[in-house]
């Protein structure tokens, strides 16, 4: 098998392919390709009739179903699973720089005790989207005695979680949304989730609970957020995504005393790159060994 | 028994005295006291020939030591150990803060990756005073498959540590600070921990180390750390606690690119409280069935 890594080839992939036992090659002679370095729009640069397989590098791949780039005859592989523990790992810190108040004493030019610290210890959190950036966060939760609503796609009970419902369960996500002192938004980036916390899901939460958004900027109305913060109607917010994304220079987020926004920054490169190199060498393994693939991307539910 | 509580009764302490079973009285005749609310200072306002045990409302009680007013005669209880997960939360906080550059996100006013962002996951920890606070940080650590480095007051090891030394051990401390990704401070303050992260010790430590102080400031000298993040010589710095403490507004610490500041808060009033409650009512009831008591001072080791 031939495998071609483009548009950009970073060395630690193409150490994962060798390692792996296959051949790397031009695109046109190549039936995988692992796709890197480049948006859907780049597509036709390297596809060719050939091709029957290809590793995308990010685990949300929206970009490529509104693209219509996810053409028929491959089977596209996202790296679903792959960053989940970076990601869970960026999650827990974020819950707790805001459970104790680290946005406002790192701004700080003096010594004073802020207000709003609490504990996350014997909390509960809601997990809206609980996949693998969900199970990931759990495993991490677990010495903190927390009570997790689970909230995922077919209703299937979580392991670990105290109560688990359907995403279609309107009365059981406005349960979780009501219940939680800290609502993590991690499900994928569809029709069905945009603005999914919106100014109504808001007005369900606590007035001291934190929204932790790792998903992706689209499920969360931005100007619905602000509101609720600017009416300490929420405790705070912390985002790794945003929508627009990149917020623009001097948007009420960026140090607003509720919210803590991070750059898109729970899978960085230098996270990344291992993580991804990782995914390829087991992809790569299984084709040859005509196994099933990990991470194959369900065209029908678009991720 | 008759038991005080001053010069400060808060309600939620009068109530853990009446449930354990025993009886509120004026200071001149009970023979249990459970200090809140002053300083070693104010001490002789409530002593009295008839008493015999007194509960400390802090786990470190170097003040009461220092004031010499650890009298022969009675017994001192402090509440080491109360507080452990509460403080092992917040430092796995600024842990991941600091992983993560959070403190450098949210002094930004727009998007854009901060350097230096790495994970905790699979790192080396060092812990300095592997008490309970670093007991109970290993247990919340456990899911990011960290490495520990523990180093103790007896060099016995420590259950769950990679390696464990005395902190007598000169060489083994010096590994410690070597080898760790993320050096945790969490020893008690006496005369031996004083300055003991001094210029020596900070060299040690990797160019992208974190250095965690949880303790008390005088374990860590501020001038040298001040130098050492300056020449970008560690990673970072997240104190709890400082030298002199309050740090005086505007001190160099503060919005430090590599540090973050957060004041004394990792046990504030609002988790102390109930957490010195269950601690005062479990120490009434023992003192009541004749058991001996949790945190008991050693006059002799000063904690």
């Amino acid at each position: 098998m031939k495998v071609h890594i483009g548009p950009v080839a970073p060395p630690e992939l193409t150490a994962a392919v060798v390692a792996a036992g296959a051949e790397i090659g031009p695109a046109a002679e190549a039936s995988a390709l692992v796709w890197y370095g480049g948006g859907p729009e780049r597509f036709a640069e390297l596809d060719h009739p050939g091709l029957e397989w290809v590793q995308l590098p990010s685990a949300g791949i929206e970009t490529w179903v509104t693209a219509g780039a996810l053409r028929d005859g491959i089977t596209f592989t996202s790296a679903a699973g792959t960053y989940a523990q970076t990601v869970a790992e960026h999650t827990l810190g974020l819950m707790l720089a805001g459970a104790r108040q680290l946005h406002a004493v790192s701004r700080a030019d003096h010594w004073a005790r802020p207000a709003g610290i609490r504990s996350l210890t014997g909390a509960t959190v809601g997990i809206i989207g609980a996949g693998g950036i969900g199970r990931a966060l759990m495993e991490l939760l677990r010495p903190f005695g927390v009570r997790v609503l689970a909230v995922n796609h077919s209703g299937k009970p979580v392991d670990g979680a105290a109560w688990t419902c359907s995403a279609d369960d309107a009365s059981g996500v406005r349960r979780a949304l009501a219940e939680s002192d800290f609502v993590v938004v991690a499900a994928p980036a569809t029709a069905e989730t945009a603005k999914l916390i919106d100014a109504d899901a808001l007005s369900l939460m606590k007035s001291d609970a934190w929204l932790v958004n790792v998903a992706r900027g689209s499920l969360v109305d931005t100007d619905a957020l602000v509101a609720a913060l600017d009416a300490e109607s929420i405790g705070g917010a912390a985002l790794d995504v945003a929508d627009p994304e990149p917020l623009p220079a001097g948007h009420p987020l960026f140090q607003h005393p509720r919210a803590i926004i991070s750059p898109h920054s729970a899978n960085p490169k230098s996270l990344l790159i291992p993580a991804l190199a990782r995914r390829v060498e087991d992809n790569v393994r299984r084709r040859l060994a005509g196994e099933s693939l990990l991470g194959v991307v369900d065209l029908t539910a678009g991720y």
